[in-house]
Parts: C-alpha cells; structure tokens; sequence
C-alpha cells in the first residue's frame, strides 16, 4: 500500500472554507484504478495545518492518476479565492510513504 | 474520527530494524476502547523518516489510551538499542487531527 500526503497551510480564517471544499469534492479520484481512499486531517492544535492523505495499492497507481486528466480537472475546481489561500508546504511534491507495517 | 501520528527519524541503517520491531508489535493497542488501526508509513524518498499513524473513533479514546497501562507497556517493549537510535520529531507530543473529510 501506498500514501501520498500533502500539507496545507490556511489562514485560520479560511480553514472552515477549505475544509467543505474538501467535503464537496467530484470525488473523480475515487474511481482511479488502485485507488484506495482519501481523508483530509485538521490539526486539532493549529487550524491553520490541514494534511490531505490518499491511500494507493502501489506506488504505479498513485503515479499515474497524477498523469491522468481527471487530476487536472480536480485541481481545476478549487475556486481561485481559496486556492490563493492555501499554501502547500514543502512546495511542488506531496510527501509519499509506503505501508510497511500495520 | 481522530488520527495521531509521530514522526520518527532513524538512521537509515537502523531503518530496517525498527521496521521489523513495528511489524512483530505485540498488538497491546489493538484491544483499547476505540482504536481503529495503526499504519506504520515509511517515506520512499527518505528512509530515515517514518510515520507511526493510528486512528481513533473520538479524541478521549486515544487520550485514555495514552494514559493506560497498555500504554506504557507498549512503550517498554522497544529495545533499547533500538529505542536509541529513534529521534521523535518535534519532541514528545504526537501530532494530532480530527478528519473533518473524506
């Protein structure tokens, strides 16, 4: 098993925004080959930290969606208001893990 | 649903041993009164990083928890050796979150 996590950072203004972004997302991910599933975390210390963790059977699966249109067309739907608000930590490269023990 | 997660660093060359101490674990958790599952995630671009992520039903699950006796019998299984060799990140407290969204 596979896990791509990205970190956000929102102002604490704008937390309660992002977070029902999340919760009215296409869901076009959900149907990508290997996709496992996909759960957004508030820090329950600081608002302003928000990880987005999908989990993958393989590393390949996970690659590929990021190659994929349906990709492009999620990142396509955050409004601008709110994308200039979050700022991805570590820019560019979500952080990816493999499952090595449970 | 509530997660916590520690971020451990060890040296690359003992990353293969704590692995292997996470996988022969002896389960203290597994029974505690609202656990849901422990994932142990190492970073594939980094294997002196690794993730001990688990996840409750509610927040005072995994507070009692780490105020049980489980609890620090768990802790006292890891070698010492072992135990040396680990740098939590960001000393002490676990990072913790609420999944506002899946």
């Amino acid at each position: 098993m596979y896990v791509s996590m990205s970190r956000l950072r929102v102002a604490a203004s704008e937390s309660g925004a992002l977070v029902d972004a999340f919760r009215a997302r296409a869901h076009l991910v959900d149907d990508a080959p290997g996709f496992i599933d996909l759960e957004v975390w508030r820090s329950d210390r600081d608002p302003e930290e928000i990880l987005r963790v999908s989990r993958w059977t393989a590393r390949g699966a996970f690659a590929a969606y990021m190659r994929s249109d349906e990709h492009r067309a999620s990142r396509g739907r955050i409004e601008p208001a709110l994308q200039a608000a979050i700022k991805l930590e570590r820019l560019e490269h979500p952080h990816t893990y493999e499952v090595v023990a449970t």
